[in-house]
């Protein structure tokens, strides 16, 4: 009988290319598959020696080389493509073969793909992979969902080649159907608002200070070995430091300020939405992007008035890096806690029981939002009495008291010289707004009694009211 | 041959008896017709004086009762008992035959109705109608979407029973398909963020300055009077005033201050989202409903440490209430201008030809964000030069510039005392932002070219660029 591969990948774009070359570096045959097969063919004359590859040209001999239960990733752009590449393949697998999907599907088209071939007896592995094409390469974050039992057999696997922390895999089963590519999808959108805080704060210390870019990657570099220690503070220090060459200015200054979105950002907010979890953070940083490219708005709004106030002198600008970073800290936590919340009202809805301790987890390393932080949430998650919001565990509590009165002058400073700050005044009111005892969603119901008769509830006593506003007043139980 | 009616109204909850008594007491006969006929009978028995009613028992009878081209109008629920109720009339109707969907049916929904029903000959005309059941029965705004054929047989008769405002009808021909449906969501958007702005200066002269709510009601009594002038300012003071007669406490202290929604304005977030519009004002009160209902998370936020200063004193709580009216007053021109950018988003996304003027025009009377403001915003669209947004249309410009300086004292005052004001500093954002001459999304577009070769490009040069960053750091076209 002839050799067979552990596992097959097909589409062998640099995702696929470079998870393909991971699972041969770990010494797994690696059976690789391209609907073009010139890409197959160049994947292994240019790295056929670092391990094990099993060149298909047809779907049906790349089939055939994987080992059973086969397990076959595909590395294909979200949406259509996916479908047809399922069907391409489901009528040639057999009962107990595996489909992982590592692409950024929508977590609700995993669901119906997971369904639709469970009946088929198939397994199909929604996975979410972060870490871009050198995580890949390098070791990953991997998210997978799907059943319990392909786990068993796709686990090792993605162990083998995720990344590592403190010798723990960057991997584990997330929960059953779309349960993986929700946590990856949330993942993203918590990506977005930490690059949209790290961005408020360079612009502060710019625009506040006067800072040049140079200048602001050392107060970074600085950053990065406290306990903001992170992938995305990391480079932004290299891209703030970086001088382009054509030009001899700061990079950051010859580059077009209209910043593009690929869509799991604005995933996020709209299952956000549609599961009632307050996600300002996240949907002021998708915000924040669409704000940015619509030019002809901006054009137009050059002359608008701003303040008289230019930027901070003094003691207020000697004590300023340092409140914002204090600013940036708070505003992450509650970007964090928003984005953990909405896993666990994804869960509730789904039946999918993650933990969130373990998201955290392997979230610590290969991906795009690593930072020494989240070793705080996993501790936060594994203790016994789960907090209801990351912001009560005790450590956040702490820091963000501490933090407190610096972010709060933050928000003020961005508010007095117009430097706009969306993503810490929106983390700031959230905080604020949770916090409070008694919120203003009181007259909101009453309005909404008034010109609605949408009644509302009591404080003192159980039951729905109707007060009668265009007659006597009186109150009805409705 | 037997009289017919000239329309007809089936589906006799509230809304949908309002309408069919508007109809007849502006000399209209109307054909009414309920699933269950008690309803029906009840109708003509309580307010057959008010008009000609013809009243049916079976769908058939009532579709024969009407003139041709038929205009039926049916107010029952969105989603599913729309259709069915669709189905169960349009097989009776003939071409050139007209159904009005009066209810709150999502546009996408309306569209593929549209092309449905078109298909078989007939005119759907998803219309928005505002005003709640006191608006449907003395003059409700009516935004009807559908061909402008059956605009042509409907308009004349719309008109006649909506509100008007100096002689002009609250009823215009929106535009095709699903943009009556469209335009109605995002009115209810504007107004979540409205009713939000209103409550945070309620919030923030309650706890700034330790007003009483019937104090508050006053000040907002006074604001009516001035270029605030609103139906909802006009009902938040006499909520404001209600004292609850079971307690002897203002009625505000008794209601549970967890607002609820029906789903518009979550909607009107997503579809912004979808269109890439930014729509911080609307999802800033989408959320912040939604963290009031929050009951378990804010239960556990209530050790939070919040700021040491707990209200104002002296010249800066003198002078705050005022503030406060101009921050209002500048957020809604934010909201607006937010709510104005959707609209024409989706008109240009789907072809719609949406005026913006008409629609403030239409929104003066009869719909729940009725004002007087709504007229400048109808003016500014009536000019030759539209603005490209309504934050350049010259009478808001100075609006906000008069107003600014007080705006960021509000919102700075708000994170002074940990008074959430997320609607307030949401707006301030997004006017600093739109305003500013370079957004720190340069810096965005850098840090995901680092980690994800996503490309950027320059302020020199037309294309697209990539940065080797793993490597020399060369510059080179993706």
């Amino acid at each position: 009988m002839a050799e067979q591969a552990h596992i097959g990948v097909t589409g062998l774009a640099v995702m696929g290319s470079n998870l393909a070359r991971n699972f041969a570096r770990h010494g797994h045959t690696v059976a690789v598959h391209n609907r073009t097969p010139a890409r197959t063919r160049a994947l292994v004359e240019e790295f056929g020696g670092e391990g094990h590859f099993m060149p298909a040209e047809t779907a049906e001999r790349f089939v055939a080389s994987l080992e059973r239960p086969r397990r076959l990733v595909m590395m294909v752009k979200a949406g259509a493509p996916t479908d047809a590449v399922i069907e391409e393949f489901a009528p040639l697998l057999e009962p107990g073969d595996m489909i992982v999907d590592g692409g950024n599907a929508h977590f609700e088209d995993t669901r119906r793909r997971e369904a639709a071939l469970r009946e088929r007896g198939l397994h199909f592995v929604g996975t979410g992979i972060s870490g871009g094409e050198e995580g890949a390469l390098h070791g990953p974050s991997i998210m997978p969902g799907g059943s319990k039992e392909s786990y068993e057999a796709l686990g090792p696997l993605l162990e083998d080649i995720s990344a590592t922390v403190d010798g723990t895999p960057c991997c584990t089963h997330i929960g059953p159907d779309g349960a993986g590519h929700f946590v990856k999808m949330v993942h993203n959108g918590i990506e977005y608002a930490d690059m949209q805080l790290i961005a408020e704060s360079y612009d502060l210390l710019r625009r506040a200070l006067g800072m040049a870019p140079g200048e602001i990657a050392e107060v970074f570099r600085t950053w990065n070995r406290g306990r903001l220690e992170s992938y995305l503070i990391e480079i932004t220090a290299e891209v703030l430091a970086h001088t382009d060459a054509a030009t001899g200015k700061p990079f950051v200054d010859v580059v077009l300020d209209q910043a593009e979105q690929k869509g799991t950002g604005r995933w996020t907010v709209q299952t956000a939405l549609d599961l009632g979890v307050p996600v300002s953070g996240i949907a002021e940083a998708v915000f924040a992007r669409s704000l940015s490219g619509h030019a002809e708005l901006r054009d137009a709004a050059q002359g608008l008035p701003g303040p008289s106030a230019k930027g901070l002198t003094g003691a207020a600008a000697e004590r300023f890096a340092d409140e914002v970073e204090q600013a940036l800290y708070a505003s992450k936590i509650v970007a964090y806690a928003q984005g953990v919340h909405q896993i666990q009202a994804g869960s509730q809805e789904y039946g999918w029981d993650i933990d969130p301790g373990a998201v955290a987890r392997i979230w610590r390393g290969g991906c795009i939002i690593r930072a020494r932080f989240l070793n705080r949430i996993t501790e936060a998650y594994a203790r016994e009495r789960t907090p209801v919001t990351l912001l009560t565990a005790d450590y956040f509590t702490e820091a963000l008291g501490a933090a407190q009165d610096a972010w709060r002058r933050v928000v003020t400073t961005s508010a007095e010289l117009g430097v706009p700050a969306p993503g810490f005044s929106a983390a700031l009111a959230y905080y604020d707004a949770l916090r409070s005892e008694r919120l203003p969603a009181a007259l909101v119901q009453g309005q909404r009694d008034f010109f609605g008769a949408h009644t509302y509830r009591r404080t003192d006593r159980d039951g729905s009211f109707h007060t009668l506003w265009g007659a006597d007043r009186g109150e009805r139980p409705a």
